[in-house]
């Protein structure tokens, strides 16, 4: 059905529900809509692996879209600072984003630190069961403060940045996290693996991912 | 080339651009992402016109997004109420986040009547040349208030809303959209039909749409 032939003359114009749906463009793009919450403290490696896991997902022909801070602070919430009021409002605004395109049928991955469950868990809440999946990467502070890519681990511990997850915020845990990574334990494309072996059991992909094949 | 080979170990991770572009998502997609910005009066017909696009585009193989009331003022947008300030953040919000969408390779449209000129400009010269591409529907006054889907027109005459645009509220014209559609003189399926050829002239989408081969 193409719904062309229901709405008749300009003249009967009338507000309708869409009728192309998420299932249609899942179908289309051979894949499902989800959206892989990405949460952690700074450097564990979130917005490396989003894109690492975008790669590979695209070698399978799949549609993706990476959130991150240099696409979202620039842009849409540009407006926001860091208070506490704003962090809120900037997680609240990524999640809504992210289900926007989750329902598109897009593999939708967001890569912000997300120190606190309750904004993670309002964005949970207002998704479909099973299309949030929280991803918690983990990594010893001491590894972070050695890898500090940024210099900010320094920083923060010298007193120069306040409330620096980690060292001078609270970062809370994910209490059931869809899934638990240590990236001090694995490389890249290790955890890349374990991502693509979740997403081919959930029937979200079905494809069989390169790393697989090399056994 | 995947990019994983190029990040080595976790213990080495660190923040690098990413390697999947617009382009590649276009390549797997097969078309090219935009932006339609529909704008005109209440009940002009955007939000129909917009999913009866959708509808054909899909026919033709191709992912779009619709952004319309319905999913962005419940949503991403539920925390603005209808001060000036607050349309004008209504409207830039929509532009970011159908620039994310179109940045994605998705064919993306918005229905809004968004009437202020400096409005939609700010999203256009936010974004690359040619993706935002400005669809202004038009309809005489008199036809909109005898269509009146919602009683709108009928209550805004009556004066019991208050800025209403088009009867106590102002609209202003595009002054150089690239497709202008009086649809008081077209069929939704002419509407469609005219855009289609835009976007089969522009390069966007590489198809024969169903109706061309009608004759």
């Amino acid at each position: 059905m193409n719904g062309l032939e229901g709405i008749g003359k300009a003249t009967n114009i009338k507000w309708h529900e869409p009728s192309i749906t998420r299932q249609d463009k899942e179908r289309l793009l051979n894949q499902k809509g989800v959206l892989l919450w990405f949460t952690g403290l700074s450097a564990v490696g979130k917005s490396t692996l989003a894109h690492a896991l975008e790669d590979e997902l695209f070698q399978c022909d799949c549609l993706t879209r990476v959130l991150d801070g240099d696409n979202v602070r620039h842009g849409l919430n540009n407006d926001l600072g860091f208070s506490p009021e704003d962090r809120m409002e900037n997680i609240r605004r990524i999640g809504e984003v992210a289900k926007l395109f989750a329902e598109s049928g897009v593999i939708t991955m967001t890569a912000f630190i997300s120190p606190y469950r309750s904004d993670r868990d309002r964005v949970r809440a207002n998704m479909k069961d099973g299309d949030f999946v929280e991803v918690y990467l983990r990594c010893p502070l001491s590894e972070l403060e050695s890898r500090d890519p940024k210099g900010l681990y320094k920083k923060a511990l010298q007193g120069l940045i306040k409330d620096f997850t980690g060292i001078s915020a609270p970062y809370e845990e994910p209490l059931n996290p869809e899934l638990t990574i240590d990236t001090s334990e694995l490389s890249v494309e290790g955890c890349v693996e374990i991502i693509m072996g979740y997403l081919n059991e959930r029937g979200i992909i079905r494809r069989v991912s390169r790393l697989a094949s090399r056994g």
